[in-house]
């Protein structure tokens, strides 16, 4: 029972290892290379919304190879919220095929720890909780898909306040997989009416970081009572002349990792993405 | 080195266990409920290429649960070869999803038995040889997009003959993953010059069954010396008017068992699918 109350999720008990020095705009045309190894030097502390936007970006998630087996069923299960886009060796923490050489235990900003159902902390690296027997997921993300929306002429003004995409928790159970389970996370944008189905052609070409909407209009659809409080990302400033617009999302693990009290999980900090070498456009099922 | 000499594959030391009583027509109607039935009662014995064409086909892999993770990652880093469309519970062969209650051990018409890398029998069940410690996966085929490509117009005579299509063995590697390597198959189509754009166009929309093709063109690129020599599948009556067309393929997971070596591992017969209650059309990523 208690596995299905995580639709308050717990905030971190850990707080934040490091003052935010140095802003966004330092990064705006970086490589996600450089991107990577200023977050290894720990000489960025922003996120990576709007940073390499050619490039993919995606969700990170360490589990311990005993229920490896079981978080890549749930990921199957729940495809749209969690699309595999590479999975590490056992025990290696070197990505493969999205960004040769990267380190997943440094190249990121900014981590969360779970332990038994609560995030315990959120530092800026991970190698020092580090062991062979960890399995890392690397699972697509709508970042990598924003930045067709705004070039496609999508009116998405937080975009260029510099401001990340809000994220919701909904009412709608997962596919439970082994030991995993808990709700489903969408993210939100605001469209015009008539633009919704240049929103959702551009999405589609992209099953790999979530692909269609799942949901277009009222959030009370989906159990969502207040747009205005997102569970991570920034509150949006309603606009009454749009429709929101909801994906599926791969803050879902992280909210899996909580509902059923995992002994032992890392991730991304929302909002905090890998930065891979691999073309966004290399991932579009048709052109 | 002996895992890289799969291009030769064995060919299946055991018989079929059953004459082929009754004739492909006899089911040319029926649904997927009831070709799992007759299979499941042993009243049918031929392959499923043409049935239920509304249907999804997929292929079947069972492998022990302490290689299910490295199969898993198998397929995850040859997704186009096996896109991965469901997993069972560990020791469950009971499917969920895509054809509720169906019985993964009765439901298709002949398997294959590999042991040690060799293919030892293709018995018409599987469930004399269950045990509680097997994962089952069930993975994407270009069955399920053949019969876009008819209605929409493409000639492809061999369909209307009752033949199959040809899978090849190519001398690309599969990307490895823990104990599993081995080559990539492919399936080929010969299509019209002035018809290999609807046919990318048609089979994109479809990365749930090996989306668009992987090669157009000179079957020597993909090392393939004969086409009139296919793995498995009929033998095409070649067209100099058409262009050869190769899809990616689920018969990869075999080769790997072979190429692999792998102590065991079990899955459908080439052409006998298993045929799921879920409409091809579901699954397209755009309409």
């Amino acid at each position: 029972v208690s596995a299905h109350t995580a639709s308050t999720p717990t905030t971190p008990t850990g707080h934040d290892h490091r003052p935010e020095t140095l802003a966004k705009p330092d990064l705006s045309s970086a490589t996600p290379q450089q991107i990577r190894q200023a977050y290894r030097e720990q000489r960025y502390s922003g996120d990576t919304w709007g940073l390499a936007p050619e490039y993919l970006q995606v969700a990170t998630v360490v589990v311990p190879a005993e229920v490896a087996l079981d978080f890549f069923t749930f990921c199957q299960r729940n495809s749209p919220s969690c699309p595999v886009l590479e999975v590490l060796d056992r025990g290696s923490s070197r990505v493969k095929t999205l960004a040769p050489d990267a380190d997943i235990t440094t190249d990121l900003g900014k981590y969360r720890v779970f332990r038994n159902g609560d995030c315990i902390d959120e530092p800026p690296h991970i190698d020092g909780l580090w062991s062979d027997d960890l399995v890392t997921f690397l699972i697509g993300c709508t970042a990598s898909f924003e930045p067709h929306l705004v070039s496609a002429g999508i009116d998405l003004p937080y975009v260029a306040e510099g401001k990340t995409t809000p994220v919701y928790v909904t009412d709608r159970q997962a596919n439970e997989a082994g030991v995993f389970r808990g709700p489903l996370a969408v993210s939100m944008r605001q469209v015009a009416p008539e633009m919704i189905s240049r929103v959702v052609q551009i999405t589609s070409r992209y099953p790999a970081f979530h692909g269609a909407p799942v949901h277009v209009g009222d959030p009370g659809v989906l159990g969502i009572a207040d747009l205005e409080q997102p569970y991570s990302g920034d509150p949006p400033r309603l606009d009454v002349n749009k429709v929101p617009v909801f994906w599926a999302c791969s803050v879902t693990p992280q909210l899996a990792a909580m509902a059923s009290a995992t002994p032992f999980m890392m991730s991304n900090a929302p909002n905090f993405m890998f930065l891979a070498d691999t073309l966004t456009t290399d991932l579009a099922v048709f052109a």
